[in-house]
């Protein structure tokens, strides 16, 4: 069942130790087939070094395991409700990496401060506000991606591919797996350079709006003109 | 004598160096065999590269070696004492790891600003008192045991299974050696976190109690639902 | 051909992930055949895994592409108007490398701060003003050129071989690619310790010209006496 | 002809880059035959990967090349001066280590903030005076030399193996070249540290001298109780 889709995953999975984005168990990664409504999502607290492509878990959209013998990631609930608000996104990853950590840590978004930022997330990468008790204490990784689905009230989730959650951690997506890997691992870069950036210079403000404007759509969008398409 | 216990304590010490933990021999982990009264740990000064299950040292809780051709470990009597006072733990490790040591040198504890710490400690990661020049230049490596002792008065070391010593560094422990090196492992990058997150947002406060409850339960106790069990 | 410096250029780049300056595709790296006035870039977004020598496109200097099945660079305009304006330049490079690109994003030059910098840079090594909306609307990437000539109108760009662009990431350059990388690889080293340094002492000032004098001579002009020659 | 020196020294300056305390050919080791008086150093930017023992360069106390057909590296002079003021040195290392040499660029010397500082260096590991613009202009590396045995005119340069010198970098020592670099080690674990204490608490203090004393006595002199010896 989705053999190629759990494959895809996995190798997915399999990028986050790679690329240095988590230690242990700390990260999990889905990917979504559209057409059948399932998504495909890392097994809870299995170590890498045991991970094999059918251990993956298929979900439904209601949230029932459809296959797998084990149970799937603690934060699936909240992979579920992205899936549900933004109809785009055909993977999500949720690690702490600790750049993007220490951020959602210090409660704030990242400010656009170059173009290493611009070339993959159009304007600031935001900061969800922190849950209510009452959210906590309920349905927390379902509220979780409520909160994320806020917070993007008027965002567009394809041009900001990313978002830190208060005093946890970072969840980025794409297109499909690998490519919200890709944003990950982007997204860690981005974070590290903006703490020096304010080391550097206290004062520092965003990038320019128009060069912005620029590297971002260099990259994306109809006009696109960087790599080989 | 103890084999099983000399290996998983060996094994537990060569992954210090593994995970970049320690430099040279700045690092020892022992385990205890409760019902035997004996514990294991690292011979003192001796290179990783050389060292072997059967170089492990056997200690009773008087502080005598009942087998062994080393020394143990200069920190020992640290340990006996912890052993003596902490009846769960049965592994313990201490490191001069870089970001925790940094914390221990600067005197402050840790506080808990995500679900990163949460996860493993329930609260901070507190920084004991410094030793009065008495217990200095008395029995010095105990008086390090009984001052974190000390510490603990109103604090479940189960919950929370680490410290900071003054000017020195970590001991971390848990209820085996394996579980001891995972927890240093934590503690190391819950301590490279906070660093970074006070320089991102110096007026920074703690993360909410209760979202420290949530994950905290979310791992350990009865209502636990993080992993396979 | 051009195979000899097709074959310098390919091994110039892979230089760069070899030596921690890069993630994924955010660098190139050109050389140029003065004679034939011919210059050879890294094609635009190919993963390094699988670039190959012949990969490498040559253009000429009015920018036409002489040879390649691949696009090249899309900063190949910057490298052209480069090489048109620094007649001794014989190899460029551009990176996002975190440290130096912090500097650039920061906005900030990077002060001679010791015998490190001197050893290869004469002097600050500056940041050049950010470009204006036409400027950055218009032919961007020639125009980030033209800024970077600005820059060094009183410099003398073989005394030193790098700049930062605002808000963007570095270039620099050699007398060839080997040696462009080289002087990457350097300033990386240079940004990092200069950010540590004002970390360490917020009033340092700049090492004395006298200091810097000595080293850079040290190692370059007729009475250098560092290595072999 | 010292062919045991040869090949010691070799494995010294092999550690470099091993340790991560070079980039390129940014440091050299030496180590000397206190009965022959002759020490043994490595050559002038010649590549570590090129490096053979049979490279190193015998030099004599008057200066002069005995032995080999390299260069002797352009720092020699310092070891030399060290070499016959500090007669118990048996090894002597420089380097550019990133952390370290931001001491030396920020001016100040480390402060003793804990317990791994102590183990090894009794006490501030100082930074020397700026030269002057004729200690430069003149005999530059042998007067490095002198203020470096200048600063140490009240220390034990065999309890602090190291010192910073001012906009430049560390120089250490030991009682041979594989203590020197041990020690080179250690100063940059030390240094990093240290500049992150200060980051978690602007107003930390130095370690209690009880404290410091305890340690070194811990693992030197008469009393010493770590190791197997």
């Amino acid at each position: 069942m989705l053999k190629d889709l759990k494959e895809q995953v996995f190798e997915a999975n399999m990028e986050l130790p790679k690329r240095g984005l988590i230690t242990y168990t700390w990260g999990n990664v889905s990917g979504i087939d559209r057409e059948k409504g399932l998504f495909v999502i890392k097994p809870s607290g299995v170590d890498y070094e045991d991970l094999k492509p059918e251990d993956m878990v298929v979900m439904d959209l209601e949230g029932n395991r459809v296959e797998g013998k084990f149970k799937p990631s603690s934060d699936t609930a909240t992979h579920l409700e992205l899936y549900k608000a933004f109809d785009k996104v055909g993977g999500i990853v949720h690690t702490h990496s600790p750049w993007a950590t220490s951020w959602a840590q210090a409660g704030r978004g990242i400010p656009c401060y170059g173009t290493t930022h611009a070339d993959y997330f159009y304007g600031a990468i935001p900061c969800a506000r922190g849950l209510s008790a009452d959210e906590i204490n309920g349905e927390y990784e379902k509220n979780t991606g409520l909160v994320i689905i806020e917070t993007f009230k008027n965002i567009d989730p394809m041009s900001v591919p990313g978002i830190l959650c208060s005093n946890h951690g970072p969840f980025t997506w794409g297109k499909d797996a690998k490519e919200a890997v890709h944003n990950a691992v982007v997204l860690e870069e981005v974070a590290k350079m903006a703490t020096r950036t304010e080391a550097i210079n206290k004062d520092v403000a965003p990038a320019p709006q128009v060069l912005q404007d620029k590297h971002y759509l260099r990259k994306h969008g109809a006009n696109a003109y960087y790599g080989q398409k």
